[in-house]
């Protein structure tokens, strides 16, 4: 940690985490990197005890000054009991939570706090760090899991003005881009971006239980992209679903609705062969509609994906050649603004797809030909 | 091409190729550049005239020897007429096609066969280089193509032996990996591999086409992987898929019973809340269903997906800082094996995972920091 980026730390704390996975002890050491004061709890005495070894920050204990924010950071289907207990212990603190869902936890909350006057959910503020990643547990976290990634915050309409600040400056601290909505909003939001692409994923890797290895050999990239969100954790993914399932329910209900058309469209070529009366046009509607919509996905940077020109190179797969070929590029002088490796099973040679600023991309084609690389024409 | 590339090539010609896109016109540069006569054909002249001018050969005239071997390149709903325009044509050539179904082109052959006794099939063996790219067209051909991809040889029960081998000879010939499968085989590991993630990449975009763009700017990279494919043509994938519509149907209706559990888990836990009777099991029944299916998936060289250690490393996005770390590693003396790159929008940072032997990764992590960099412990 520089002393320019603990300067520049809004958040003085003391921080409080309610549960040390992979969120919230990643919280805690960015905190602790930039001094601010960090007490943790979990209900497990040694994920807890790790995640003060990982430099946390410490165990909480009674004698500890009342915190000014405190970080709900456990499953969904736990967040808003939590939250609830920490506003009643904490009397002035903000409490905010990280759960990827956000609607039903302020709903729980909303239905405690018309059973119970003295809940104040004015200083609650719901939040989403948009950071997740394949591993969990303390063991993954990172002080730097929350760079330049989506945070929104979900403030309701009794959330206070100085609660919703607090929250955004812990956000903006650790670095994430944020993001204001409202939790319908956000609830919608994620369930077009990522829990649909969760499910389909699930659904499509779930087809291939019973595919015979020799068929999987013929698998290429469209295949391990399309599936490789399918490696997620079932408990923790049915406790979002749940908690986000009218607006999930919405998404798949468009996808049966297109998947019937599919249906039928294969039916028809099936039986009558492929001129079928509304094979081809069923098809094609559902492939046209998904050629519109991939187009608004953005890419890096909001869509700028054809920002650079791109430079393929075959490299055979040996050790050193990738970094050979990248030591090369810098000798000549031009710099690599994104890269990506091309592969299939079986292969004995990758094809490296360089991307370069476009006025450089001619003179790096006929450098690398001089030195023996082979470049494909594009 | 080194004189030992083109001492190794055994397809001797000369090939006539029936259609000069993407898949013709590689084939083509491939064997010219191996020195093998080639002569081109297309229904379009300028798309004939470009394949002659990037390379690919002459074009076909009344005067020119008999082939060896034709190789019908022309989309999957006109193969079937041509390859047996060219047994006709040509009584002593071997013929092949490279359209990605192949059990529709054999029952066409042979209810022509039946008709006429003396369309000669013996000559006739089907094929599937699997090497398509995002782009089309001749414009798009490279002599590279096929170098390690899996090339499909779907001989049927007339096939006569030598037939077999020319087809065999010329995926060798072009770098390919030669997979031996019957046409229906064939078929239905394509629907698994190929045609499955596509409609489901493409009723996954389509369903973005009303999602807000405040909504869309919260993708990560699950979305954007789920959703590549779905850039794809529709009028080409309409008659890929028409053509192998009871093995897709198959696979479709395995994915409308999966999708039935979730609506149902899903309609659960709206109306009964999240912890509604078998909500839960439903949605991890079929997430547990795709964590088995995505571990059959090989990755890179067949499921040695781990066999390196992964060192991430936090890279500015401006430009030469990719280059810059390349360099670096390269001085640091360490092999980069594979490498990614992580982006989210809006992010000012990106996460670049280089993958380098095991015994390896504390030297380089230790040799990177003393340079200043920040890498991210895993």
């Amino acid at each position: 940690m520089t002393a320019e980026a603990a300067d520049a730390t809004a958040t003085t704390g003391p921080v409080h985490i309610v549960g040390t996975g992979l969120l919230g002890t990643s919280i805690a050491l960015a905190l602790t990197a930039r001094d601010v004061p960090v007490t943790l709890t979990d209900t497990s005495p040694s994920a807890l005890a790790l995640s003060r070894d990982l430099g946390g920050g410490s165990i909480a204990t009674a004698a500890d000054p009342e915190p000014a924010l405190v970080v709900v950071a456990v499953p969904p289907d736990v967040t808003a009991d939590l939250v609830a207990a920490q506003l009643r212990a904490r009397p002035h603190a903000v409490v905010t939570d990280v759960a990827s869902v956000k609607g039903i936890i302020l709903t729980e909350l909303t239905e405690m706090a018309a059973a119970d006057p003295g809940l104040d959910l004015t200083r609650y503020v719901g939040s989403h760090p948009m950071a997740g990643r394949e591993r969990s547990g303390a063991g993954a976290a990172s002080a730097d899991l929350f760079l330049g990634r989506p945070w929104v915050v979900a403030a309701h309409e009794q959330s206070a003005a100085a609660a919703v600040l607090a929250v955004r400056t812990l956000a903006v601290d650790l670095g994430a881009a944020v993001a204001t909505m409202a939790p319908a909003e956000h609830d919608d939001a994620v369930a077009a971006v990522s829990h649909l692409p969760q499910l389909m994923s699930s659904l499509t890797a779930a087809q291939l239980v019973d595919t015979p290895d020799s068929a999987l050999a013929l698998a290429g990239q469209g295949l391990r992209d399309v599936t490789r969100v399918a490696a997620s954790d079932p408990r923790l993914w049915s406790a979002i679903l749940t908690g986000n399932a009218a607006a999930v329910l919405d998404l798949l209900r468009g996808v049966r609705t297109g998947l019937d058309e599919l249906i039928a469209a294969l039916t028809a070529a099936a039986e009558d062969g492929p001129l079928a009366p509304g094979a081809v046009a069923g098809l094609a509607a559902v492939i046209g509609a998904g050629n519109e919509g991939v187009a608004k996905v953005p890419g890096k940077h909001g869509g700028t994906r054809k920002r650079y020109a791109e430079v393929s190179v075959l490299v055979p797969d040996e050790p050193g050649e990738l970094g050979r070929l990248f030591s090369e590029v810098g000798e000549i002088g031009v710099n690599i603004e994104d890269f990506q490796m091309e592969h299939s099973p079986k292969q004995k040679v990758g094809m490296a797809i360089v991307s370069v600023m476009p006025t450089a991309a001619a003179r790096l084609e006929a450098a690398l030909e001089e030195r023996n690389w082979r470049v494909v024409a594009q």
